[in-house]
């Protein structure tokens, strides 16, 4: 009888809190639906800032709007955190290719952190291989002084298009070595893209000191239709012209912070971010200006709502996500310099699209009591809590102190057509898909601020 | 020990059928993500007949489109239902507010169904109110002889946009009459919008008889805004000039209806649609150019694969939905005709976007059936049966029949940006996402033709 009497109270008090969490819930969608900052803000810095990578000008300007715009917010104290970070400068670049015998320039991208052609046009042949294992088999004297076109699709057929991208990144970020490897001078891919268009896809590549540093360019996919066509009849030439390169020194840059003071347990910190940098095209609107103005909504939302967070809240806006994780990296460190505690630390990085799951890396435990509120989130079109994503900006944080990650899981059949292009655009990004991302990840924090991780 | 092993028997029989059906709905995936049509479809009815009002030219030249297109695919028949639809006329319309003291045109669209000013300057100060209650409360004298703004807000804190359109939309239905019935000449709407935009949406308004047919047009968010504001301040007078009419006569039109013939039950029929008709702005892309070519779709895709489905599946491209629904009516007087056998009948009229959920009009045993495949659905991002939503082509079938309904349910927060609107055209649809809507259909028929739905 007494086990009984304690279930029905037990029963009792969760049902109580799961209303008053429902509630709360029910406010901060309201607010944000209804007065969200997020799209005003997301405007002006791709409008005004435009794309930004680290190291650059821009990536500058965005430090000081982002701090504006923190402050605007109403954040208790805003700083900025410094980071030493590479600065990738693309400069001129074209590409030709004399298909049908005659050379016409096609739209194209050098790959982040290549190294160009320092400006003179490198003319050789090209020759396709569909993947590693085509390039492998090749005798090397039928790649020497050839460009290598790795002609691999991005797989379609994944409905989360995040593995597609997984699946194809390997040929941006190891093709370059692994043709040079065999003699190649050059490298060009097909983008990883989901795009039926032809906007070429930039994104870091990565080159194995051992092997020469091979100039890379990407091409869109209808490009690479057409050269994949061409190559099927008679032989392409291509000349690349690029004057792209990684500048000598690391540059002074900073991760931008927004707090709002705990009340009861401030020494225990709940971070919320996305990254400031962006690569050097478009605007940087889904990569990840979303995820920056979303964490700047946040801050603005709970103290709008007068909300008093019993942890600390931390909005961050990360420097360096795309060729280096500086800016995480150098919070993970002061996080361990300064002894902090982190309870968990949420991304979005995945774009501003409409949100669908939340991303857990963490305890089977902790995720089990996030999963206990799947009810409450339901409303807001989160279901699935199934994937292990946090985000490259939390990571170190995950690695140095263990710190549980959540990433925000966005729809992600829009992502790889606008991601590292010049189509990244601030009008591709929905007012009120935005929006709800902002409110899943206050959600979220509510309930662990409110009720803890374990 | 006997119902032991029935049950053991009965687990495994459950376990390969469902092992089987999650491979065929990786089949279907696979086919339509890799070989879709659907979006090659749509850029050829958006760019090549364009909008398409009921009774109009293009929608005669959309008609043919739909024969073709279905023949295509690969349909073991194809064959127009005739259909006798009004046609609204809308001519020339213009908009002058003299905000300030100076006329200016704004952008605005004369209401669907409405009766214009015959092409001549109706003049008339305007008289702001927020909703019935506060224009029933209006002394007639003060409402007699001036244009009623109905200056309700879409409401942004529903999350499904469709519960904000349910809200609002009685404006632009029955705004005319109850404004008239007080002496008003005219009114002004603001759009049923969530578009943080100016495209004002037009739509289908209803006149009672009873009170004087007067002109009503909608204005954008950004317009009403800026006329709200103007009206705190001062008197404001607008010059409405429309031809805008219904036709005398009604249209001779039809659905086209392209078949595959089952292959062990013919005689029961599965339906699946969307509408062919739009309003007469924009390429009427997402209402309901989606609906259409996903219909499509689902025939090619079954050819494709060489699916013999048991039943017979019959896509229909809808006409008349927007304004008399003729269309579905003609369709369900047909099968009352014929005395046929409906399975099911299938709508995706909410636009192309990711698939949510799947709307389900029918008994609760039969609703159960189809959430008992809730965990196929998943992996496709379709996880909300809960809905009571078919679409209005299908409407008529059940209303006559009983045949149980389902409607794709895809996310909604784009929708009512785009809706009725010269922004709705083909470039706001995405490619992958546009495909989805057609797997997830595709799914649904292939187990209700496999497994029934009782």
């Amino acid at each position: 009888m007494r086990s009984r009497l304690l279930l029905f109270f037990a029963l009792l008090t969760a049902g109580t809190s799961f209303g008053q969490d429902s509630l709360m819930f029910r406010k901060i969608s309201d607010e944000i639906m209804l007065h969200s900052n997020c799209y005003n803000n997301l405007r002006v810095l791709c409008k005004r800032v435009g794309h930004r990578i680290s190291g650059s000008p821009e990536a500058a300007k965005a430090v000081l709007w982002g701090e504006d715009a923190m402050k605007e917010a109403g954040a208790d104290k805003v700083w900025l955190q410094a980071a030493d970070v590479p600065y990738f400068y693309r400069g001129k670049e074209s590409l030709e290719l004399n298909i049908g015998g005659k050379y016409e320039y096609v739209q194209a991208l050098s790959l982040g952190n290549s190294q160009g052609t320092g400006g003179k046009p490198l003319k050789a042949e090209i020759i396709l291989v569909h993947n590693f294992d085509e390039l492998k088999a090749l005798p090397d004297e039928q790649v020497k002084g050839k460009i290598v076109f790795f002609d691999y699709r991005f797989r379609q057929d994944f409905i989360f298009t995040f593995q597609g991208y997984g699946d194809a990144v390997r040929y941006r970020g190891g093709g370059p070595s692994a043709a040079a490897r065999k003699g190649a001078v050059g490298i060009i891919i097909r983008s990883m893209s989901t795009g039926e268009d032809d906007f070429p896809h930039t994104g870091g590549t990565h080159y194995n000191d051992s092997f020469a540093k091979v100039p890379a360019m990407a091409l869109g996919n209808k490009t690479s239709d057409r050269l994949e066509k061409a190559l099927a009849k008679e032989p392409v030439s291509a000349i690349m012209t690029s004057e792209c390169h990684m500048m000598p020194k690391m540059v002074r840059s900073y991760n931008v912070i927004g707090e709002i003071k705990g009340t009861e347990t401030p020494e225990q910190i709940i971070t919320v971010g996305g990254h400031l940098d962006s690569w050097d095209v478009g605007e940087g609107a889904t990569d990840d200006g979303a995820g920056c103005v979303q964490a700047i909504e946040i801050i603005r939302a709970m103290k709008a709502l007068g909300m008093k967070p019993k942890c600390t809240i931390r909005a961050v806006l990360f420097m360096n996500e795309e060729n280096g994780q500086k800016g995480g990296q150098a919070y993970a460190d002061s996080a361990i310099a300064k002894n902090e505690q982190h309870v968990i630390a949420i991304e979005s990085d995945a774009g501003g699209f409409s949100p669908r799951g939340i991303g857990l890396v963490m305890s089977d435990q902790q995720k089990n009591k996030i999963k206990s509120y799947k009810d409450l989130f339901l409303p807001y079109g989160v279901y699935d809590f199934s994937r292990e994503e946090g985000g490259s900006d939390i990571e170190p944080i995950h690695d140095k102190k263990k710190v549980p990650l959540a990433g925000l899981i966005p729809d992600s059949q829009r992502y790889f057509d606008l991601h590292h292009t010049n189509n990244d655009t601030f009008e591709q990004v929905n007012h009120r898909e935005l929006s709800l991302g902002a409110v899943v990840m206050a959600q979220l924090i509510y309930l662990v601020s409110e009720h803890g991780l374990n």
